[in-house]
């Protein structure tokens, strides 16, 4: 597990070994089962999560019990609430597995220390948000303006890994389109 | 107007004056005209722009000519595209003037040597970030879950001095609602 953190690191990052050691003498390794909860709702996000296998979602759950996908974590990729995480105040959002995962834990307080003591690192982190905050811009944008059907096709095409592991509903869910629309996006797709 | 700007800096930050005199000593005051653009579509974003008076919108238009309005930024928020202006490439979004503004620029190179040189604005400047992915992230929950009318009273409730400022079918294009739509939950609510 701390071997595809590693790879992960070294890909993307200037950090030399000593950092990187660094970073990992403060980890911790966890494996979840499919469907095992990461983050409760009301529950404070006491760690910062590289996700080195498997897939997780972050949704939350409206007054009518509708479930709100409005994000994937897959392989290599960060998970966290961030408002629950740097306020350290309840969440709004649930993280679970989709799959089994094994994620490398950081709590907060070890992962400031590490981006107070390792400037390159504080330079990747920040980078990360400005990425998120572009995407989930991208996505405000995107709810705006695409139909269903455009919505469909970016998502196939731009997460094909995640389409093919994923029910429908939660695609349906993530896109913010009915399941009877997608299925029918998909009949026509699949009969063109 | 850098008056304003001393005033705002003061009241968030813990910068103290020798500080505040540097970031005003690498600023450019400008005035724009109502409907004035800041920044055009292909352009690169090559400033922050602080608000000191007035109010601005970001948008993006389709191909199809709709325009789709993405951020209003009012008095005392920041205005910039984040993805041209840490990139440098040309900029999918549209900023321009809804009322005649003032605002305070700083140029790229000029706000990054600002932020290595003054830590606590760049603690500060990552919180502006924290809070602009957080209130996007909200936006999207939003875009998913609510009703036309759920998101129409949100507004009204969250940004009372814009609504009262801008347009209805502004409003419309901000909350991915027809103009139709929204004429019509207005119409009800005033006669309620």
């Amino acid at each position: 597990m701390f071997s595809d953190f590693h790879a992960y690191i070294q890909k993307n990052t200037r950090l030399n070994e000593g950092q990187i050691q660094l970073m990992l003498s403060t980890a911790v390794k966890r494996t979840l089962r499919k469907n095992e909860v990461l983050l409760h709702q009301g529950e404070i996000c006491r760690h910062k999560a590289f996700v080195a296998r498997g897939l997780l979602r972050g949704y939350r759950v409206t007054e009518d019990g509708t479930e709100h996908l409005i994000w994937f974590s897959s392989r290599y990729w960060w998970t966290l609430e961030p408002d629950s995480y740097h306020n350290q105040t309840p969440s709004d959002y649930i993280i679970d597995a989709l799959e089994e995962c094994d994620v490398i834990l950081w709590t907060k307080d070890a992962f400031d220390e590490l981006l107070a003591r390792i400037p390159e690192l504080k330079t990747f982190s920040d980078q990360l948000v400005s990425r998120n905050l572009s995407i989930t811009r991208e996505r405000v944008f995107q709810s705006l303006s695409a139909t269903a059907e455009e919505k469909y096709d970016a998502f196939v095409k731009s997460h094909p890994e995640i389409f093919a592991r994923v029910p429908l509903h939660m695609v349906a869910s993530y896109l913010g389109v009915s399941r009877k629309t997608i299925t029918r996006i998909r009949r026509a797709q699949l009969g063109r």
